[in-house]
């Protein structure tokens, strides 16, 4: 039983485990997509189902989610298999499937990790703080943006059709409700953006990822002291070409602190205007 | 029997077919690392593995590979499975095992790739033409580097110890001999550059990747006009922090063209100077 408590995230990516690596969860309505769940919801799903699983190591490096095809509304299964475990790391792959058709498949790299020198390279978005920026209307015929609050420094998606130049999109968000941060929810939070090529294009048409790749650079004891905070998240696409683009995006703490770096291949059909 | 006169990329990515998406190869002494092979020519064969599979769907959009173990000098199984057929994009997962030990996964997508709109965002790093920048020497205690004729505009290896304050390389390259270019060639460029770690600490300390991502954006077109010229190659970190760093590469061709995109995270080992 769920207590009527429990955070529509937490509900969304719950799993039922059924030993040997296997779990059973299933699509709620909170996060759904266009077509299907949200991709983030489901890669924060596959993370969780090695969470859960007794026999994890430490804490995810990265993660890897391919989605193969169409997730339908209702049950799904998740099998996940530790395929070598070494002394510090550990190497999972991972398939979603419903009716035995696979719907997802995933490769994960867990990982003790331990202090040694530091130094971030990469330069946060300018960016006024949280409270200085309103918060931006969402779409309503999509659910899972309600789940999130959104305060666009640039590129929100109202700027789309203003042919900006730039696909970059920067913005404040958290979970809606608030929701102390965790792994699944960086995972989730990697892939909040909306389609770049609809910046670049100035028009609404179908896209949807093919496969995304997180790398977690934050620790348990920054996840802690995040806690519910915002993270500034920005993203960017690099090249649109023969049906795909790819997007490379970084979430950022109040602090400067880079927790994932994230990039993703973004399917997309360029209908006529 | 190979030819004498087959490039020794061919001969190090060479497999043969046992059927149902299992295949043989070996390691090669002239792709060697300091520990096991070159990992470029590790993921250049798990793409072959597909492509050789008489299963497969037109071409690579992205390939994840996941480093689980030190592969050893000798013969090595591949065992690559189509996981999801759709009309116009295949999902396949792909295992190296030694002695029934995984070293090495893998997920990879093709897709049939049609004309769209196109558009690159990405900017190529400044460079001077080819001819204008010398072939750097390169350490002869790796085997691999060999392999490669490598012009450094920024970062060579003389670099390291310099304290530049950035971690990027950028660098004309090709095969050595030159080779026409192909999406395994194009897959082992991707990971031609040395640790950045080794950039911003300014010594020579362990490092090796653990999961690397190739997004492909070139088309067979571009490949085929490519043939055996020059890429101009560059590469930079984003974070360093508890034993990983980030590494984000573009490849690009002479008419500045971006033939890929590539994202790795490397473990390494801050030991004392």
């Amino acid at each position: 039983m769920t207590s009527t408590r429990t955070h529509p995230f937490d509900l969304a990516t719950g799993l039922t485990a059924l030993g040997d690596g296997r779990f059973t969860g299933r699509t709620t309505a909170p996060y759904a997509n266009m077509v299907g769940p949200f991709g983030g919801i489901t890669a924060a799903t596959m993370l969780r189902a090695i969470m859960e699983d007794p026999r994890h190591l430490a804490q995810p490096v990265t993660l890897t989610v391919n989605f193969a095809g169409p997730i339908s509304d209702g049950p799904f299964e998740i099998e996940a298999r530790p395929m070598r475990t070494n002394r510090n790391t550990q190497h999972w792959s991972l398939t979603m499937t419903q009716d035995d058709e696979v719907t997802t498949t995933a490769t994960a790299i867990f990982a003790n990790r331990r202090p040694t020198w530091s130094l971030t390279e990469a330069v946060p978005p300018p960016a006024p703080p949280v409270a200085a920026v309103e918060p931006s209307p969402v779409p309503d015929f999509i659910a899972w943006v309600d789940n999130y609050e959104m305060r666009f420094v640039e590129g929100g998606i109202a700027e789309i059709g203003q042919g900006r130049g730039t696909s970059t999109s920067t913005l404040w968000v958290r979970d809606e409700p608030a929701r102390p941060l965790d792994y699944p929810a960086l995972t989730a939070l990697s892939d909040v953006f909306f389609p770049r090529v609809m910046h670049r294009l100035s028009r609404v048409i179908p896209a949807g990822t093919v496969s995304m790749t997180v790398y977690f650079h934050a620790t348990p004891d920054q996840l802690a002291a995040q806690a519910d905070r915002y993270i500034l998240a920005t993203a960017r696409a690099q090249h649109f070409g023969t049906g795909f683009f790819d997007q490379t995006a970084e979430l950022w703490n109040h602090d400067r602190d880079l927790l994932v770096t994230s990039h993703q291949i973004v399917y997309y059909k360029d209908t006529p205007a």
